[in-house]
């Protein structure tokens, strides 16, 4: 099964990251590519930024469908372009953020999302509501690290989200830890023993990305995708300024 | 006072379209000025068309404050841009959709949204999630007529809207209509006359764009604006396709 | 256009106090006039005050409709009457309490609301309920200062506002301040500079007395009141010892 | 045991009714006394009338707690009183609405308040919330039969609550039913007959008078009352027109 | 009345317990008996010993509703077999649980369940969700003692659970105590006067398993039990290994 | 990787069935082994036959994590055993419900669950809050077959799931439909196909045994349990009648 990668950031291609932890992830028989936008923000780290890098994942899960992938995950816990792209194609398109909680909700009683910054707390309580989550969500916790900041001192960033992970237990209740970054994939083991080490083994570090991937592969492997009563296939009209989404919506619907 | 009018679609000059039933309900010493995007949707039916317009919508707030206005309002019911453009600039920012609402639920028990599509029915059943108004939402219903057909046939359209509005009233449990587009500013008496004939007397109807007005005038007069703890000035950093925005973002922020 | 402020006490002449802040928050046009209650308490700070009071702005509210005034406003956080003047009138009736829960829900995530006395602590969660915004609250605080003795040492109260709005924010999660009493009309621009001073910016200090009177002036100019679906008019029969009310009724109902 | 059932309404003497039903449910060793208003409305059906009997409902548990009663009993599914009167003395004080929906969450998944006139139907949802048990409500249901001409025709009154009840089993999935109206304390078991006859055997048909003396029995018994950390006794100070009041609870707070 | 107390633990004959505070707390006319389990854990402390108690407080219902018992009291507040119990019988069968938090939403705003040990947390939670009462419950907290061991050192063990009601007032806004154990019978009055003198007056203190007998008592009296549509007979079919249980059922279907 | 799948019912060697749809669902590398339960109900239909089987499946699960197997699932939507599997064992354990209901939460806004029987409707609606998805679920659904007659007349059986799955659609907003039962897997093509036929094509049906081994897979995968917060392991202590899983926790727990 091929499954694209779609990191919702506009980065040159000399820029492009390989895949990572998430190659290693991935169980054999699914081919992972990675693309990264056009046109888009540097980093995802608030509703604003979600907001420009929707139409670029929206043409790349088009691309996507067009070029006979199986499925599409995007490569963010902030999930842009989630339900718009859904409206889009209909192949499996899975969130890591999505991902992320869903399998939060399935482990515990209550999860709390880590994230880099505190801009994007409020924007992981709404979507907790709009995933149906808010009664899992025991907190959402920032380390106060820009994304981009994340891998210039990686021990550190580390410690830092363990110990707003041990706060998230103490004062907020939570049984789960959700990372709230796919900069942080493959961090998962490492905080789970830092947790240990303080007194809290037995908490699940649940890593979004490879949630997503996984849930990719069994949607696929399960035939069933997204349902088009709650994702219905925009009506094609003109746009100004979007002429590649454009012509890709109009050839998807032919 | 000054008042920026934001209509989330692109459209060129010789399209624009008047103030119409907007600049009736301006008070004396409010001045309105309507603007169009350069980049958008013709029309804004659902999650897609929301995500392209949101760039322009913030592009017209930053100019907005850079220009003096003392308000913004965006005149959608889908709040395009809502939360981004509170991030971007300090003056209020109101939208259609949520000041729709919020009046809805000062008026009684609960509110049906009445909108054109049914593809929008899912965006709002999340948007009074994350404006905490779920609670007061009976149902959103649509008619089945594309935002810019709207206008073809007023009258046909207009008994769609008084024909949901009393499904919504009879099956839903309906208290107060809150009409689900822009498009039908000025409807609003003919179709709480309609309901009344129809043995539903005393059945707000509610215009959100009116709505919008009416609380952007309230929140200058009381020098209030959005809170800055849940709506954070974003950081400015490079992007790609998004030049406008960029030069606008790092004006405003010195 | 026509408002009478209503405040929900018992006060003799001689003890009638100006309009204060609210004068001045008027727009051009609108021309208030403030009555007092011929019995009810002497302020209103809990369940068994507000029932008090209950009967008096009922009396208010219908000579208002009478004397061809547009719309009421009651001056009081705890809405006394709010539900049963609505029933008995069609011109739109305005709580200071909703209009500020409504306008805290406007501007941010989470409302504290911060209150003079703990009594009211719990009428205030379950008001939250009743308006459908519980979601929006993020906690009642009080400063046990009672309503009566809140002038005396204004400085003194306003510290005391100041500080417990502190502390929604610090531990609560507030993003937004509700005065919780219309005895602190005018003070929310000192407490706003108070907060900024103790390192909290951007935090909208809303004063309930004020959104009521701009929310009154909002829906007269839209010609909208609340729903008689939600509050039909009373059934009018006999009382014992509402002589004066029973009369007011049965005169409107005719 | 005495305990003292406050009928809410006022009527003069010759009017007065016997304990009827309730008389015959208390158990030996409970002594129950009806008392009325002095001052009220003549039946309570919405939130006006229950504003304007709540006086004197605090007035009688005041009387009750100096006379060495145990226990106080509101008669009257609207618990016009309840809380104010649970501020002001120390004995338990149980209202027959909130008894019966207790009872009705105790029996089944969700149960539905079946009442007199749909005026009320707004009242008991917001009570619902109030109580915390919004979630078990099904619905309200109203046979539009004014209070005081419910025992006009008996066998056509309960024939119109049973089929309201049959309604609120097939279409609300009520699988309880709660009496709405003390007027109707006797009646359950012939409207469960009726359910039964008409297919749905083994639904309690539950009578909120005869809860809330159970509940007084049981709490006397148990030497529990409500928390004054939620009913905390109210700061008596000057009211203009309630003298009596007033004097009772000076005298009570010494 | 008679009502069996089924203590939901299987003890030898030599170690059975008398009725203790319960016998003095049933009214004249309500004969009690108590029976154990045959097969069945020694103490029900989290999911696991619930479940494996649950066949045999089946067992003891329906043998029960075969003797002419008028009720059924399950002595233990994690309610196990209660459910089951009501779907196998017509006679009211009450569990210790859903009665003391049914009582302690009567009497206040929100109540905390203070039980032995924390691994019945996550369960107390779920059940007040199932139980329609998630609003009202403040926090459940646990004293780190073992069932078998809270009578070791009963002041030790008061002093635990008033210790921290103590917390569940101060930190989780608790306005009543509910026990969260049966083995605390006795010890409300006790634990109220802790709660007294440490600035904590006017606290109720509910005992679950007295609140269970007193709404056996009081269902009795009403002639009320269970919904049949909530709790259907169970169709009878073959087990294997719960002979005794197959036999009950297959002879009271009859 | 190993995957255990119990069956929650006691059937005797010759009874028992292949694994069926579920042996084709694995992936490569995924090896599968099905047991059924010495001591347990024939088939699993509501709370009485969901207690029963739940000794039997911790005593599966806990020989499983002896045994060596990576994962455990429970091959039934009812999830007997769940909670206390959990506890008992340090392997993922995963049931039919909880999986079904989150992929039915991650593909569109609401599903209904369509089962067998309406006795076990009370028993989804309660576990969908104990999964914190009770604001997913649309609707529970019955065609009232009995899950062993469901093969009788497969091609009946079908029909009668694809249209409940319609009035779902139709009556209750169901966006997706999960099945209800296990005995189910294998049809969920079928009966999407049936959906399109009747005009609700893209109308995802989740097959819950299937979500439940990709679950499985997936955990193992990411090397993610559940939380030991959430589900302590239990205090082994004398039980009498369950010496097998008694001998099984002493073994596990050194």
């Amino acid at each position: 099964m091929k499954v694209l990668v779609i990191s919702p950031v506009a980065r040159r291609p000399e820029e492009h990251l390989p895949l990572g932890g998430l190659a290693t992830a991935a169980r054999p028989g699914t081919s992972l590519e990675k693309v990264y936008l056009d046109h888009g923000p540097a980093s995802v780290e608030g509703e604003l930024d979600r907001a420009l890098a929707t139409p670029g994942v929206v043409i790349r899960a088009c691309e996507a469908e067009q070029q006979g992938f199986d499925a599409v995950m995007i490569y963010c816990v902030a999930d842009p372009g989630l339900q718009e792209a859904r409206q889009a194609v209909h192949i499996p398109v899975v969130g890591a953020g999505q991902a992320g909680m869903l399998v939060g909700a399935l482990l515990g009683q209550r999860f709390s999302l880590v994230s880099p910054l505190s801009s994007s707390i409020l924007f992981y309580e709404n979507q907790s509501k709009v995933y149906g989550l808010e009664g899992k969500l025991a907190s959402v916790r920032a380390v106060d690290i820009p994304v981009l900041e994340l891998d210039h001192a990686p021990e550190v960033s580390m410690r830092a989200f363990a110990q707003a992970s041990v706060q998230a237990i103490e004062e907020d209740g939570a049984h789960v830890i959700v990372l709230g970054c796919t900069g942080t994939t493959g961090w998962g083991p490492r905080i789970a023993e830092e947790l240990e080490s303080k007194g809290y083994p037995g908490i699940p570090v649940v890593e979004p990305a490879i949630c997503a991937l996984k849930l990719c592969e069994a949607l696929v492997d399960m035939g069933l995708a997204h349902s088009k009563r709650t994702y219905p296939s925009p009506r094609v009209k003109p746009t100004t300024g979007y002429d590649r989404l454009y012509d890709l919506l109009m050839t998807l619907e032919h």
